[in-house]
């Protein structure tokens, strides 16, 4: 976790080489961003409610190609409510690019005893 | 390639373990779940253009958790436009449970010389 | 009420003058489609269900401008949860063209006494 | 147009009767709340690029029931690019509580001569 704001989070992750699914196709990393702006929508959840939420649905818009290198995330909570909740995410590389965003609706329901 | 519609596409993918995450928290599997979904609304565009194309952005909607075992994607194109199309996708498990389903825009714009 | 499928639903809605906001920006009826396509979704539900239940969120592509003319809505459930549930619109023009799509995600939580 | 900032833009809707389209069932009115957030995130491109732009898709999240009361839409770009861009807006009732809020994918490619 590199900093925490007044409502949201960031945090930056470590390239690593099996992000590249395919070399000469760089522009479908969807699925791994996917991943990151989910993870990100999350966690500013998680600093909230003290634990996880599983996603109901996610929505990503692909701004540019993920090159090579970190890649820093920062989710902030939209809506928080009692029965479902709304969460975003922003992806950007070492140079402050956006690559992707988006957002995904949460259930926040109370766990059943 | 498990089967061909008349417009669609049926892919099934081997289970793998590193699919698994995390082994307590089951319904975090999204991002694999929303890399599938990608993946084969883009083969019923590549079916029908003969290439791959850039995803423009992607909305997955998670209707059960993925436990371990094989998936099946089917894949079919919504709309098929010059500039952009709409393609779709949902995820089953082995025994027909829909997991996940979603869309996606993509960029079918010729690409340029 | 033109027709029940197996588990959908067709609707079609006759052409209103007020329908047409701006006659030079013919492109832009996004909010009327996006009413249709929610109206549709909920149906699908409401003949599932017997009530109508509250959009969590509403995601609509547009295929094609909306001409005036009677617009055909069908609705279909993709997923019937206890806590919320998937439902999908598309509407069609007079000669069957579609002209937009969408799914919206819907609390189908019982309402509380 | 109640204001500018430097990357937004924000305008008051006078509430109108007809918006209550059935006065007992509130949460229902998703139609207009998803015209209002695509016209917010379209004004905030045409602050940009001088012109309208043509919506390729729209997602919508409702936050709370929209009660009779004038409403204030606030736009920003998210990613200005040369083919298609990406807007977001979100919409608040006269003692600021966030209604609903969204993002919308627009054609910004130069319309052909």
């Amino acid at each position: 976790v590199v900093a925490l704001h007044d409502d949201g989070i960031e945090v930056t992750a470590t390239w690593r080489e099996e992000w590249v699914v395919n070399p000469e196709r760089r522009y479908t990393h969807g699925g791994l961003l996917a991943t990151l702006i989910d993870m990100g929508a999350d966690w500013a959840m998680v600093r909230k409610l003290g634990r996880p939420v599983p996603t109901i649905d996610l929505r990503v818009d692909y701004h540019a190609p993920a090159m090579p290198g970190d890649l820093t995330i920062r989710g902030q909570v939209v809506r928080m409510g009692g029965q479902f909740s709304t969460s975003e995410a922003r992806v950007f590389d070492a140079a402050g690019k956006l690559l992707a965003s988006g957002r995904g609706t949460y259930l926040t329901a109370a766990p059943k005893a």
